[in-house]
C-alpha cells in the first residue's frame, strides 16, 4: 500500500502553458487556422503531456494483458474460457487483430499473462507474469484479494518501465472481462447496471439478461465503495484490468500519451484516475466502442474519442488505430512547412 | 462529347456477390463476428469494388489538382488568390499537410495545375496541365466553356491512366473553390444555398454573407439544369473540380477504390455519379468535413464517412487518412489468422 501511495505522488499534472507554444506553432503552419480539426487538438495534447515543444512518437508500445475470470462459471460469455489462452497463443504468433493493426501503425505489442486459467507453454513474446489462474467468481465474492490487485498493478508498472515506450496503448484479453468492466463502471460511476452492460463478444438476449443479473449480484454481494477505487477493483475487477491500471499509472508518471482502447481499458483508466486525478491529463481516448458502458466511462473521464467505427474487439485494436491518428497529428505538427518558410501569404487583413 | 459518352459506358457496376465470399472470410478470422465494426464493411467494399477475394492497396495515389476561380473578384475568400500558386509550390516541396499525411499512409501525391491563375515555374513534381489561367467569375456567367470542362475531365482521366493507382485519393487546391462547390451542391441537390455555404478557409460573418449572395447570384445568373450535370459543372464548377470528376470516373472505370476527400471532392463525385450512376459503387467517403454542404452531398450519394475529425483543409488530407483506414481494414482482412489455423475455439453453440 505504501509503495503505491508514494508512486501515485510521483504523478503530477503537466504544465498547461506548453499549449500556448503549441498553438503558436500550429498557427505558423501552411493551412487555414484550425483546418486540421481534432488533429490540432491532439498535437497540442501531446505537447502538453510530454512537456516538449516538438513531441515525437517513435517507440509506441501496446500492452495487451491477459487474464481469466471466474465469473464465466455463470455463463456470461459467447466463447469458452479456453479462448483466452488460445488468443494469447495467437498474439504470440502475430495473427490476432491487434498484431496486424500494431504492425500497420508501426507499434510494438507487449503481451503478458497476468492470470490466464490454464498453464501456458512459454511462448516467445508472451511475458509470464501470472499472479493467479484467473479471478474468483465476482458474483459470489471478491474477484481478487487486495494483495493480488496490488501485485497486478505493480506488474503493469514494471512492464512499462521495462519497455521504455514514448507512447502507450492499452489492450487486454480475457473471456468474461466485459462483465467485470460493467460491474466496475456501475460501481465507480453509480450508473444503472442495465445501462452499462452490453453484448460483449456478442451474446444473445438470454445470456445478456443473465449477464445483467450477474452484474447486479456482484454489486449486491460485494457492495464496492466508490470512494475506495482499489477496493472496487479488487471486488469486481480482474487481474489484466488491474495490470492495465498499473500501465496507465506508469504512463502518466513517465509523462507519455496513454492511448486508451475501448470499454475494459477505459474502466481501468477510471480506476487510475480515481487513484490519482492528475492521471486524466495523460489519457487519449482512441475510439468509441460499441459497448454501451464505454460512453458512460468516457463521460466520467471527460474524454472525447477520435474514432467511431463501431469496433468492440478489445486487445488494443482501437488503441492501435488511435496511435495512428496521434502519429498523423504529430507528423503534421512537426513536418509541415510554415507560412514563412514556404513563402505562402497569410490571411487577408 | 461522344468520347466521354463511350467512356462512361465502360463504367459498370461491380458484382455484389463478391461480398458473400468476403463476409465468409471475415467470419473465419480470430475475432467475434462483427467486432471490427466498420473496418469489416470497408474490407467488404474493397473486395466488391476490385472484384478480388483478397484485395490489396499497394500503390495508392492522391490526385491533388489545382485551379483558380474568377469568383474571388467578389471577395469571397479569407486568403488572396496568390495562395493557390504558393501552395502548389508548397506541394512540390513536400511541405503541405497533404504531403505529410500522404507520407504517413505511404501514398504518392500527384499534383497537377489545371488552371492556376499565374504562370508557374516548372516544378519537379507538378504536372503542367493548364487549360486556362483560372475560371471566369461564376457570379456573372458560366465559369467555363463546355470544351474547357470536357478538357479538364479528360486530363483527370489521363492522370489516372498515367499513374496506374490501385487506390485513388482525391484532393484539390483553389482559393475560392468552396464557393463553386456550394453552388454545385445547391444546383445538383436543390438545397437552399444558405444550408450549403460554409466558412471555407475561415471567413468572417460579413464575408460569409457576401459569399452566400454570390452563390445565389451564380444560380440566378446561370440557371444550371440539374438534369445536365456537365452543364452545371461548366456553369458553376472549376477546372480542378472538373479534373477531379475525370479522376473519379477513371477510378470507377479501373475498378479501384476512390477515397473522397471533403466538400469539393465530394461535389465532384456527385457530378460523376450524375453522369453515370454506377460510379457510386466505387466511392468511399473518408471523412465528414466541417463544411455544412458536405453533409448534404454525402446524403445525396448515400455515403457514410469513416472519420469525423472536424477537418476542413482539403488538398486530399482527409482522403489520406481515409486511405490509412482502408489499409488498416485490409490488413486485418488479409493478414489475420483464421480460427482453424490458430486453433482458436469458435462461439459456444
Amino acid at each position: 500500500m505504501k509503495e503505491i501511495e508514494s508512486f501515485l505522488r510521483r504523478i503530477v499534472a503537466p504544465d498547461p502553458l506548453v499549449a500556448l507554444g503549441a498553438y503558436r506553432r500550429l498557427e505558423s503552419l501552411t493551412k487555414p487556422r484550425g483546418s486540421l480539426g481534432r488533429l490540432e487538438e491532439l498535437a497540442v495534447r501531446a505537447a502538453v503531456i510530454t512537456g516538449q515543444a516538438m513531441p515525437r512518437v517513435a517507440a509506441p508500445v501496446i500492452f495487451t494483458l491477459a487474464g481469466d475470470h471466474g465469473v464465466v462459471a455463470e455463463g456470461v460469455s459467447a466463447y469458452p474460457q479456453a479462448v483466452t489462452a488460445q488468443m494469447v497463443e495467437n498474439f504470440a504468433r502475430g495473427g490476432a487483430a491487434v498484431n496486424v493493426l500494431a504492425r500497420h501503425v508501426d507499434a510494438r505489442v507487449v503481451v503478458a499473462d497476468l492470470g490466464v486459467a490454464t498453464e501456458l507453454p512459454s511462448y516467445r513474446g508472451v511475458l509470464a507474469r501470472k499472479i493467479a489462474p484467473g479471478t474468483r467468481n465476482l458474483a459470489r465474492g471478491p474477484a481478487m484479494t487486495r494483495e493480488e490487485t496490488l501485485a497486478a498493478i505493480g506488474i503493469g508498472v514494471a512492464l512499462v518501465e521495462e519497455a521504455v515506450p514514448d507512447c502507450i496503448g492499452t489492450g487486454e484479453m480475457g473471456i468474461g472481462n466485459t462483465t467485470a468492466a460493467s460491474a466496475l463502471t456501475a460501481a465507480l460511476t453509480g450508473a444503472d447496471p442495465r445501462a452499462v452492460t452490453g453484448r460483449g463478444t456478442g451474446v444473445d438476449d438470454a445470456v445478456w439478461a443473465r449477464k445483467l443479473e450477474v452484474v447486479k449480484r456482484a454489486l449486491a454481494t460485494n457492495r464496492p465503495d466508490p470512494r475506495d477505487p482499489l477496493g472496487v477493483l479488487t471486488a469486481v475487477g480482474g487481474l489484466e484490468i488491474a495490470g492495465l491500471v498499473g500501465v496507465i499509472l506508469a504512463g502518466a508518471a513517465r509523462r507519455v500519451p496513454v492511448v486508451l482502447d475501448g470499454f475494459i481499458a477505459t474502466a481501468a483508466a477510471l480506476v487510475a484516475v480515481r487513484l490519482r486525478g492528475e492521471v486524466r491529463e495523460y489519457l487519449i481516448a482512441a475510439h468509441r466502442s460499441a459497448e454501451p458502458g464505454h460512453a458512460r466511462l468516457l463521460e466520467a473521464l471527460g474524454l472525447a474519442p477520435y474514432l467511431d467505427l463501431g469496433m468492440r474487439l478489445g486487445e488494443g485494436t482501437g488503441a492501435a488505430l488511435g496511435i495512428g491518428v496521434l502519429r498523423a497529428a504529430l507528423a503534421c505538427y512537426t513536418d509541415m512547412a510554415t507560412f514563412k518558410d514556404a513563402g505562402v501569404s497569410e490571411r487577408l487583413p
